[in-house]
């Protein structure tokens, strides 16, 4: 297991539903110093590529991006979500489907931060059914800019996101892959990496 | 001037209603180099101040909290907003109202992170009525914590926000404190510190 898989083990709560409860250290309690380990990580994973942007989505993507983004001494853009139904010329718009909140958003950012020459590393904290993601993939295509690499925290490996994404021919990580939960034991398969 | 007011000079713009659009560094796109030198300088204003933990809100205080955080070595919290009618027991509540969205959000904070003994510093991007901010102050009130001091990067001092928090003797820090704003010439007048 890596530092991650087993912070996840110590931590996480499995709950009804295949939900994975992280909020402690992740996605609203944020470990600061776990938030660096995953930073090296990601680096380390795309060692060699060529990045000068990370692009996330808010909320729970903004703070691992900031402190991965030291790592690549690059700036973050994060989407933002946005109820408007008037929407300015001046943003790329993609529609995106929380699983978590069950609702539809559509996600925006300003036409002046992605430009084609941009080589943008894309960050989020968790991919299951790959939604947020493909929202966040439109939008650098929409730019005419190159998606470089998709760093992942956690993905739900018994959901399609992950494969369609690799099917798609993208260089995705996920820092762990989870294959299966048990509500009753609470315990949790990682995919070996 | 100091780091951020340079900045805020080259970069900011002014726009009709007494809006800074500061997207290009600070909250779309993020300059992270930034980020950290906005931690060092909480760091400095806060020296000898006991923290240990850092209370922001979504969205885009998340970023700088979590940057900030690697000086104070201290894991941050954001407020999330909630539109759930249903709240479960386990949060604290606040309701705020955003200025440039013209909308009344909740805001919880689950109550397993938040204890009488915790020593809390509050960072969030801008002041300017101070809604958001009361509402993180009783949030971290309610838990029976310690407000130990409160970090901004830019208030507007022409608004009220920040003279009530002062009033209220909390310990607040604002690294940029605009006292005016032309339209017309775009210039930017800054209160000295």
């Amino acid at each position: 297991m890596n530092f991650l898989e087993e912070r996840i083990v110590k931590d996480g709560i499995v709950k009804e539903g295949n939900v994975l409860k992280v909020d402690s250290f992740l996605n609203h309690q944020m470990d600061i110093r776990l938030f660096d380990q995953i930073g090296e990580e990601f680096k380390k994973r795309f060692e060699g590529t060529p990045i000068n942007k990370i692009l996330t989505i808010e909320a729970s993507g903004i703070g691992i991006a900031c402190v991965a983004a030291r790592q690549f001494d690059v700036p973050v853009i994060f989407a933002k979500k946005s109820k408007s139904i008037n929407i300015e010329g001046e943003v790329y718009v993609a529609e995106v489907e929380s699983f978590t909140h069950k609702c539809k958003n559509q996600v925006i950012v300003s036409k002046k931060f992605l430009n084609p020459d941009d080589n943008v590393l894309i960050i989020d904290d968790f991919l299951a059914n790959g939604c947020a993601l493909q929202g966040l993939i439109s939008i650098v295509t929409s730019a005419g800019a190159n998606v470089a690499g998709i760093g992942i925290v956690i993905e739900k490996g018994f959901q399609t996101g992950g494969q369609i994404i690799r099917n798609l021919g993208y260089h995705l990580e996920s820092l762990a892959i989870v294959d299966g939960m048990d509500t009753a034991t609470g315990k949790i398969v990682f995919r070996e990496q």
